[in-house]
């Protein structure tokens, strides 16, 4: 069973992470692994913070001589901004809508929100996203890629081949994530790419922020990952939470989730062939399990909630109103939260391979 | 800690479901349960089965003069169909697609797919409606409500207040319950029940079936369930992963959900003011945590996947191209799985209030 | 992963327990189940209540035409005594020492004892022995076998092979429970047994109790079961809590135990040969591993806590000095509880078994 | 819950551990977290390693401005010795009997036993002790206090107060911690300390190892910590598997033990009175519950498995017979394994601590 923990505040030393149950023998690098974070920081709408952060990862346990080992693997991604960070504290003293803030300043009884927006910064995804990095390794030793694209920022949607296409074809799939990777928003459209850095642009000049639409398809994925014997086995229900855990995901769907509920069975359903299946509405998932398609999923971000042109808020001191904090922020991140789902994704795949593979079928 | 497993298949002697982990002390009642549970029972579109099966449902332990005690609690719901099963074995051999059928067969090694038809079965989540009951209880007691009802099915949509009133205004919230619990297809609007009604008997003739949309909230929510400082403890990952385990559900959102993505952070977030907040767009659900607004969250069920007029199959022995098997099925079950998300929730809600009474502020 | 959840009263309908994680395909059988059954049932000194309770144990789901199926294992063993108990409430109001009575009361809040005394009985132990034999049967298909006997009653020690040889020699081990499962009290030595039953028989005249030690050998077991990488995944620490958590049990020892304490590392370690090894004193476990040698654990039981001729203790309600309230009871039980034991282990091996032939080695 | 993964090699950069679960609000302090993992390092007989090991302990997360946050934990203990190992490599050919080496290699298919003995290291407990020290201060905040001391080094034994005493007075265990913290071998016997010293110095000279025995008390413990409702909530169960975790833990028992097996039920049992019981036979758990006596267990350790004049291993390269391989290493690490139990014993105290307070009385 793998399972891991992350810790880490948002201006500490570093962000730390744990995954166990990693089998050995596992090749890995941490160079390989300082890119894959670099994907998740990098991108247009990110903040001054997301340059700030670095790529001195350390594999500090785990992993002999490039493999791993069975044993726990421990990452450290230290933060270069801790040393300005170190005796400083600054109280939040006017919750900002949206964010953990309020609610876990009275949750915890905290006298102002800054122990909150340490824990509640996305940045602990990066310690997500070193964890999916070996999940993705292990596995890639199965042929299976987990990948990901943006579809719509703000109100710019991407032109795209349909989604009957997307989650049904692999090249389609492929190509268009080697068009993401190569946009500053990863989108898969040229044009939108550039209405939506612009669409970015006028949202920091009014001190506004944006969410939008990723997907992700995990290609190759063999027959039986999950299963219908128990609700909390199902892939479908674990592959929910690891992307609706994600900070600022508001919905998933499966394959072409609300849409299916607008047709007939007759419409909704991937006939079964000799040959390969004629559609993949379904997503990848029939009963919990993967059925050998793609597994292909969406997911809503909503828009940052840090803005520099601040909403009302009340100040917890004064108990007057007054208007939200604010923090040096990103004002769009939709192309990293869907980095992040990749690994999430990658994770929840990884553990339920290990599963099959083990006892399901003696 | 709440956990529980449930057991039984859709012709054998009945299911079973043990919830562990409940206090002690909670007034519950065998009546008000089979009640419960004929809630997820009836409705326009279910089956004969639904008819068949039967409320003599019985607390085996765990409860001792009409309170819990803190042991195990164990419920059966005794299948009345079980005398004619009983020695029957019907194999399925042309796999329905959009079910369990084939990858469950394949996953599990069988040489038909009744095996995992009688699991897969959505009988299955009457044992989660009998452990949502005690949940419900619990949540009760702190002056909790959770309550669903549909807003769609096929192309007939509801005519309701707006999203933003229903996730907003409890009383609102409430007077659409008490409408649906006197529909039959669960619809507050009782014109397009009618209509549902009638597309129902539609698809019934054409051998078609039907999904569509439900909308589950929580009532009176104290701030602070679930946590902001680790993904598997966030509040809305739990609920997406409770929701999407019910069979038939392809989409989740929370608050407005997918429809944030568009929007700019200035309309996308709920201002924070002295008295109660302007709106609850966040669904009653920041950080991951619940914020004392409405916990509000749609969800999308795609048709019953098996059909009297049955799509294309391929038949496992001879490997032929042919029609997928027939089963006696529902034609649309919206309204239950509404029941069942309403006990899903219930549990999530309960697990996370136990643990927020526990240590989470000493 | 395998996990199981009992639930059941004393004196109530029944006990059932639901496994789930029971990989498909394993052949079993409810007669043999049923037998299984009976071997923690019977033995001198149980009480009337054990010969009360009855072999009619129904699996009720998880099995298909006569294999496990995969999905979770639902279990009810039927309480023939229910109906005389159905409309009986009998307060305990003087809580019996070494009991659960006293703290489970003031844990739970209980006006009296009773709600205590039905869930912490014994009788949950046929649960666990039901599950443990699908663990068994498991097992078995790799050859594995868990065997007990027991070694001592009170004073009497039953006259064996030295311990040296009891965990190191297959035939030894397998020669001692055959002789047990052929004696009342399950101990190999015939003349011991009767001289414990006679010690069973002054008891029980004397309105007193009595407690001994078991041992438990697990043969044939793969090397690599547990892992030395995360102490909740070792194999001794995981076999301690299921042994330990026996009612009754208070020290637990493998291989030699404690006397491991008092010889030197010459002495106590087992070299390495290329032959089979010379010595098993480590009881098959290093650095919480199966090296592949007998697993041997021993176990020592306390009397049963009810005596007929009871010790002194405070009614709740009048609050005054009184003697423990008395319970038809057993007068000895550690046969069973060896039984009971053997299941647990079996649990744990076959879950740790599940996990290796999973991805530890990729 | 209470969760914590540990991760480190023991020639790595160094131990990681991270505690889930913690309550904001605890004050806690990096000096004192220092000195706790000084008392598991320090003691005669511990190797060169021991001493190379520092206190640079650093809480990189989780904690701030001195008080826990509710925020994962994250401790880092640097490795001194890392510069000098970091590029190195000597693998280890000849497997120690006693050791995780053999059957970690044949699991996970390593092609030497180097990989098993970076992580079998027991210099992992101390992430397990820094784990601790944060369980601890919150059991002191409710006036709980775990403590232990040795008892017996090979064959000397110390001379204590009877055990009935040890483990039911409170003042009693306490001067005995109190003497054990000024002993080089942690034993209250000053006399016995001295025998140990020199047992100790032989066994240096002879190239052997020693174990013993210790004892875990922890006093002013609420009634109802764990619980008789099921086997994996059992207080006794959990604590057995806590302790038999540590490497080198052969043998666990709580209060009385094995002897319990000796006597008959009127003198294995603590009466009820009105004031404090009359003894403590039970060492403070009854039904797997805390009984509000003090939670007394007593654990046996095997001498350390690395031998310096060392046992018959098998080169696993050439298959040959040939003497095991020999690391830097302890003679008798005792005194640090009851530190470690101190730890293990808090935490396990403290998340059913957690569980108490939180739901099972509502």
């Amino acid at each position: 069973m793998l399972r891991f923990i992350t810790a880490g505040e948002s201006h500490g030393p570093g962000i730390i992470a744990i995954l166990e149950g990693m089998p050995a023998g596992i090749e890995v690098d941490e160079k390989e692994l300082s890119l894959e974070l670099s994907r998740r920081r990098k991108g247009y709408g990110r903040g001054g913070r997301a340059k700030i952060e670095d790529d001195e990862v350390q594999i500090t346990s785990g992993v002999i001589a490039g493999k791993t080992t069975g044993a726990p693997i421990a990452v450290f991604i230290p933060n270069k901004d801790y040393v300005n960070w170190k005796d400083k504290y600054i109280p939040i003293v006017a919750p900002r809508p949206g964010h953990a803030d309020l609610p876990g300043m009275i949750k915890y009884g905290f006298e102002d929100c800054r122990p909150v927006a340490e824990r509640a910064s996305a940045r602990e995804t990066a310690a997500r996203v070193a964890c999916g990095y070996f999940a993705k390794k292990l596995l890639y030793k199965e042929g299976i890629e987990v990948i990901s694209w943006v579809t719509q920022i703000g109100q710019i949607s991407a032109d795209l081949p349909p989604m009957d296409e997307r989650m049904y074809d692999e090249n389609v799939a492929k190509k268009l994530f080697l068009l993401a990777e190569s946009s500053e928003v990863r989108c898969p459209d040229t044009l939108a790419s550039e209405q939506m850095k612009k669409l970015i642009d006028d949202a920091r000049e009014k001190g506004d922020t944006l969410g939008g639409i990723f997907e992700v398809a995990a290609l190759n994925v063999p027959i039986g990952l999950g299963s219908y014997v128990h609700w909390d086995r199902r892939l479908d229900a674990r592959l929910a939470a690891a992307v609706m855990s994600i900070p600022g995901v508001k919905g998933v769907e499966i394959g072409m989730g609300f849409k299916l509920a607008e047709v007939s069975g007759r419409e909704a359903l991937d006939p079964i062939l000799i040959s390969k299946r004629s559609s993949n509405k379904a997503g990848g998932i029939e009963g919990g399990m993967s059925n050998g398609e793609i597994i292909f999923l969406r997911a809503a971000m909503k828009p940052i909630p840090t803005l520099q042109n601040p909403l009302p808020s009340v100040n917890i001191v004064t108990k007057k109103e007054c208007r939200a904090q604010t923090e040096r922020s990103d004002i769009c991140a939709v192309g990293s939260a869907a980095v992040v789902a990749e690994s999430m994704v990658a994770l929840v795949l990884a553990d339920a391979l290990l599963e099959l593979r083990g006892g399901d079928r003696w």
